[in-house]
């Protein structure tokens, strides 16, 4: 059960020890030289002045540990022919892993510019954290990288993601010890309870203890080592240790822990595969215990440096001042004895390239990596034959989720092995459920009788569920930026505990899009439910629209939101996101009982402009109208067409167009965002100076920041959640944030002047109407029946 | 080491039993009536329909554990006259936690409607879930609650907060096994190595494992139990276990382990006094494993519900309709025996309420979960004394944190015990470094010699420095809601992974400003640093300004956003936030060297307006201007007067009118915000019709949003971070997004009438000094030296 202390074991002979060791100084010197030297790269001239770039960026501390374990990883390649990537969790150790990406030529391949010669090396160098260069993260601009590094967290989720329906594929993921501390991390070593060792790769942690982060020691690297292995056996791990800071121990240690864990990967999965049943081992994983900074400068002006905090970033920051540190660093680049590593040309000396992977089984090459030239379309069912039947509009209602279940049930059924599902515990409270007539939850841990009962648990489910936000997107990103699809429902309120993981995904997709090399991926498929509006049950904690706000701000080349107003539109959404890449789609739509609208080919008209006049509710018949009314999701729509009916209830003559927005980003300007639409057709919806009342699900200003230049702006009136809330019943709450069919109606007549100088009484009416809502939820605890729904007197068929 | 198995300690006579069952029946038939019964409380009468509510909301399954542990808690208080808290990490089983509550008469005394007798058990009951009423989490309407539960993961880290600097404190922390399976928990288990056991108080955590969360089971409950031993082993704790589910057998045990963890921690605790040598000891844990719904119906309908997923809610949810559901609720209701709890007139038995605390030591009543109470205010030094010298506005140069760090310094020297800075790896990057000379990092665990060059560990530190910004926020919100003070650093774009905590304490305060007996607590004072603007090291994963975007979504009330533009401005408002009590203040200020602009006298009072014309950098004197050009923040202010010097070497007769906002909301409509301008004041400053030019901080959408109704907001243009980012040095990335000095510029010649004629050629130099620092840029890898500053000719003295 333990992981064995392999300081014994000797796999490698003293050719391949000297020829392993002499590749990792080739990756130290790289990784050195892109930190400091703008010519000379290979020192073949006394190091001068003018070698050195006038400024020093770049992270060095992590490097030396990545590039040990990329060229142990590539050693396993070779020996096995193994199918792996790697995850660089502290990516700000990017010279680390550019320097053996360069060193296999993976790098080369994409840039020919950086070609391997002297001119080549000279140009990695220069671009190394140089503007317009590389940075010092493993940026999507890096072969192989399929995880950035730049915030700390998602490594080990980002692997499963990958490892997920890729049973050949091992991914080696290294986990720094800082990013260790983070939330994210801690939680994800229980990966391991949902990797499925028929039909999933294997992930083999490699935790990066050099014991340090920025500024202080790392808690992991610091507490006794017994508790350290108790933590691993505890996340059910199998820990291998590797400590110790003389690399020809050290290269002996880590080949011997590499094979022993492949060893064990492997036994795990054939065992499991020839008997066709799941389970969970202990799979194995590394600590990889080894100084800071190792092989870089011990100590610097009286200061320990390597094994030290200290040696985070530049190790020697004064080398232009300070001919002692100047001379200490041309020692240290010259430890690492470049003469003997490359060729005349600046090479890498033949047998030294010998060692790494060919073709595509290098981890800068491997398709994996660059998951879009794996990914196969989506085989998606025909969303018409999920509609739900709309006989006259605002008549039935349904559960706008639940048609949507059936869909992703068949998409899965077609699709298994390319297209997971993800939810924190709520896909059935999300009335997705359907989904596990074809796919379980997946469960290989402990099973007991009642789990039969309706629990849905399947060792071979293909529905992912943990308490966990973090882990489910960092496992659907990590899935998806290997080739392939997925979908994650998710509740309203708590989509803010990824807004982090948003940014970045939205920003390593930006940069995808000027990476020609770089095909095209999946989107990401947030579904965002259980809303703002309806949460009597968990009251105020669960009410908050804002994650939109975070997705507007990033972008538009990668950005979508958008808000069906019932089942029908929410499948011809779903439908349209499934089939989108490099983007990132926001859903939002309720999972209760709602009124329905649209029959499926309105549906399909309505979202394919992605806003639109609804005519049946509208009393316009294309003249100028006395008002527009706009609803923007589901709920946001029903009280805005119910203020319609209430206003030609008392004004059967009042010109009202009904405009209903799907897709958010129709309101912002062409030239903000490629769904934007033009001036000209923004103002034949919403009129050059008639006022709007637009009924907003979510904070009302994000709509003002959308459209404050278009012509009408000052005429528009927004309304939306104003974080006025409580346990209220439905009514209530929209009656609290002024989004509720009375209060619209009567912000209607303050502002058509022609029903201002009439409508005193209908005003005091609505009002009285609103009090009696509000009491009789007081009373009842529930809402009046006439206003749970509506029957829409005066609003005409479509 | 282990935590011994306690099944064979008897600790409970049997009258002890007997009570403290009868106690806990109680508290399961409130927390069942609760849910169910809006008449006839103490089943005086048969149980009809009528007595039964309307809607059945509540969350019937952790209730009974969060109970147990609370009765039992109660006996430890009582034993040892503890001074202990509750905190109930499954926050959704409130009825479990009002049931005590409001037996111990903590509840009645501050609302005394609810009183203890059936009239007020009756309202309970009634109010509980309805609207207008009580939630359904442990809500700040809620006596002795400090964390609502609402959203998940943040128990213990609240629960640490609690315990810094409180010697004499016992925190009770349940922890939902749903809620343990969340990243920010699963790592706040390592607060152990925080806590310091001469000065802090304890944490017992008891780990509600009752198996399931709302669909599926929990992770933590279908390891092996030598996983979970070891996981707890490995996060530094002694669990102690208490598994099962015949009640008098797990009284006993609970007792056992209670009595067993109490004492450990007194031990500990003393051992450390009295020696005056701080460690680490393994601090105990109770792992609570005990059915899901608890005492509840065993099955309905055929299916299993006590010890199921199906406990969840409301166990039993067709009773109106369902005779044979109707008498299984009965049955259910009675099995508590009410009529041998409650006295005639429907208040508890005398002899039970004597198990209960008294006075402060009930947990609803202890002050320190209604912190405010306790607050002392800072002994704050006079942030005067730390001012930068400013002879003239923009000549000279600082680092803006630099005094504020030796401010926090001798605030931290003038309030040990009161005042803490928290800070994920970051304090000295951040440049607050000064802090350490009075009180290092916190560090129990192992030293090495390296340790003590500068490593500011300290065994007795008051500096907290995790990297897990999820902890540090919560320690922060715990420190701040038992009555304490704190300020958190934190780098711009990271302060996203807290959105989500921020959402949450900004709810909780919005509620507690409208409960009169909770005593205001200090403001959160978060200090956004490492800004977007300066990244040339870590690119473009490191650029978000849109924190500030998700803290205006919040009520206003409690939101407070500032931009001081340098060092002063900075001191003052860090001296105003540290006097405030129940905001959220969030400062936004780059640590770089940035030039500084006002004397300490100007600072307090540009500060104090929180908006202002900058006389010195306008030439409008007094008049109407041509231009308002605008700055809000400290680059954005930089960039936005050199642009307002380059117009004016171009333009000498030009009246540009300079304004600086470092109060944000000051943009906002005085109804809309509590520092919103009223209109007038606005349009004084920001005319009525000139072009006004907005150079600012973030996303520039979000100044639109705050000042979309303002009579000039047509001639408004925002210039601000758009996503366009790289590695770029500072004025390239300032150039990709237009704040830049000669973007500004030529927006305004583009905008002031008088110069649209005459400008072409001075907008084409400015172009061309624009392309020559790109280039220079690009070469050199560092700004030319002409624009990393600016001499401002042309801008008069102040």
């Amino acid at each position: 059960m333990t992981g064995t202390a392999t300081s014994l074991a000797q796999p490698l002979s003293p050719d391949e020890l000297a020829g392993i060791d002499a590749y990792w100084r080739a990756c130290n010197y790289l990784a050195a030289g892109m930190i400091y030297l703008r010519a000379n790269p290979l020192l073949r001239e006394p190091l001068a002045i003018e070698h050195i770039k006038q400024r020093l960026l770049g992270h060095w501390g992590a490097s030396p540990g990545l590039a040990f374990t990329y060229v142990h990883a590539n050693r396993l390649i070779r020996q096995h022919d193994l199918n792996a990537i790697f995850i660089a969790g502290p990516g700000h150790g990017a010279p680390g892993v550019l320097a053996p990406v360069y060193l296999e030529g993976s790098f080369s391949e994409v840039y020919p510019d950086i070609s391997e010669d002297e001119e080549g090396l000279t140009r990695l160098f220069r671009h190394f954290s140089f503007p317009g260069g590389f940075g010092s993260h493993c940026t999507p601009e890096l072969p192989g990288s399929i995880h950035e590094g730049g915030e700390l967290g998602y490594s080990l989720s980002h692997a499963f993601g990958a490892a997920f329906d890729n049973p050949d594929l091992v991914v080696v993921a290294t986990v720094g010890d800082g990013e260790a501390e983070t939330g994210p991390l801690a939680t994800a070593w229980h990966s391991n309870k949902f990797l499925h060792p028929i039909r999933d790769g294997a992930v083999l942690p490699v935790l990066q203890l050099n014991g340090y982060k920025i500024n202080n020691p790392a808690l992991l690297a610091r507490i006794p080592r017994d508790e350290l292995e108790q933590l691993m056996f505890g996340y059910g791990w199998t820990p291998f240790f590797v400590e110790g800071d003389d690399p020809a121990i050290m290269h002996q240690q880590m080949a011997a822990a590499m094979d022993e864990c492949l060893s064990l990967i492997r036994e795990y999965q054939q065992s499991a595969r020839s008997s066709g049943i799941a389970s969970r081992p202990r799979w194995p994983m590394i600590v990889l215990r080894s100084p800071k900074g190792w092989t870089g400068p011990a100590e610097v002006n009286g200061h320990r440096v390597e094994g030290s905090w200290r040696a985070h970033q530049v190790p020697l920051g004064d080398v232009q001042g300070n001919p002692e540190s100047f001379a200490q660093l041309e020692a240290w680049l010259r430890s690492y004895r470049p003469q003997e590593l490359f060729d005349d040309r600046g090479r890498l000396r033949d047998d030294l390239r010998q060692l790494a992977p060919q073709g595509k089984r290098r981890m800068g090459s491997n398709p994996h990596a660059n998951g879009g030239l794996l990914k196969r379309d989506l085989r998606l069912p025909d969303f018409r034959s999920y509609a739900v039947p709309v006989a006259e509009p605002g008549h039935g209602r349904a559960m706008n989720t639940r048609p949507l279940g059936a869909m992703l049930r068949d998409t899965m059924a077609r699709n298994m092995g390319n297209f997971r599902v993800f939810g924190p515990d709520e896909t059935t409270s999300n009335k997705l459920d359907a989904i596990y007539e074809v796919s379980g939850k997946l469960w290989l841990a402990e099973r007991r009788p009642e789990d039969d009962d309706g629990g849905e648990l399947d060792p071979d489910g293909r529905v992912l569920e943990m308490l966990s936000e973090h882990t489910l997107e960092g496992w659907l990103e990590g899935y998806v930026l290997t080739g392939r699809h997925g979908f994650f429902a998710t509740y309203e309120a708590f989509a803010h505990v990824i807004d982090s993981m948003y940014n970045q995904h939205a920003k390593w997709l930006d940069i995808c899009e000027s990476l020609p090399w770089r095909a095209p991926i999946a989107s990401i498929n947030l579904l965002i439910t259980s809303t703002v509006w309806r949460q009597d049950h968990n009251g105020f904690t669960h009410q908050d629209p804002g994650f939109i706000d975070i997705v507007v701000n990033k972008s538009p080349a990668v950005t979508r939101v958008y808000l069906p107003p019932d089942a029908n539109c929410l499948l011809s959404t779903a439908d349209h996101c499934l089939r989108s890449h490099n983007d990132i789609n926001v859903i939002v739509c309720d999972k209760q009982n709602h009124l329905q609208y649209l029959d499926m080919e309105s549906a399909i008209r309505h979202c394919t402009k992605g806003i639109g006049i609804w005519d049946w509710a509208s009393t316009d018949q294309g003249r100028e109208p006395d008002l527009v009314m706009a609803g923007c999701g589901d709920i946001a729509t029903q009280e805005a067409l119910a203020a319609t009916a209430l206003l030609l209830e008392q004004f059967p003559d009042l010109r009202v167009r009904f405009v209903n927005v799907v897709d958010l980003f129709r309101i912002a300007p062409a030239e903000e965002h490629p769904h934007g639409l033009s001036d000209r057709d923004f103002d034949s919806l919403f009129t050059m100076d008639r006022p709007v009342i637009f009924n907003f699900h979510g904070y009302p200003w994000l709509i003002h920041r959308l459209a404050y230049r278009r012509h009408n702006h000052r005429n528009l009136h927004v309304r939306g959640y104003k974080e006025k809330g409580s346990i209220n019943t439905p009514m209530e709450l929209a009656i609290e944030n002024n989004v509720d069919r009375f209060s619209l109606a009567i912000d209607a007549i303050d502002r058509v002047p022609r029903l201002q100088a009439s409508g005193a009484h209908a005003k005091e009416a609505l009002r009285n109407r609103q009090i009696d809502c509000r009491q009789y939820a007081h009373v009842h605890g529930v809402d009046m029946p006439e206003v749970s729904g509506w029957n829409w007197p005066g609003l005409r068929k479509s």
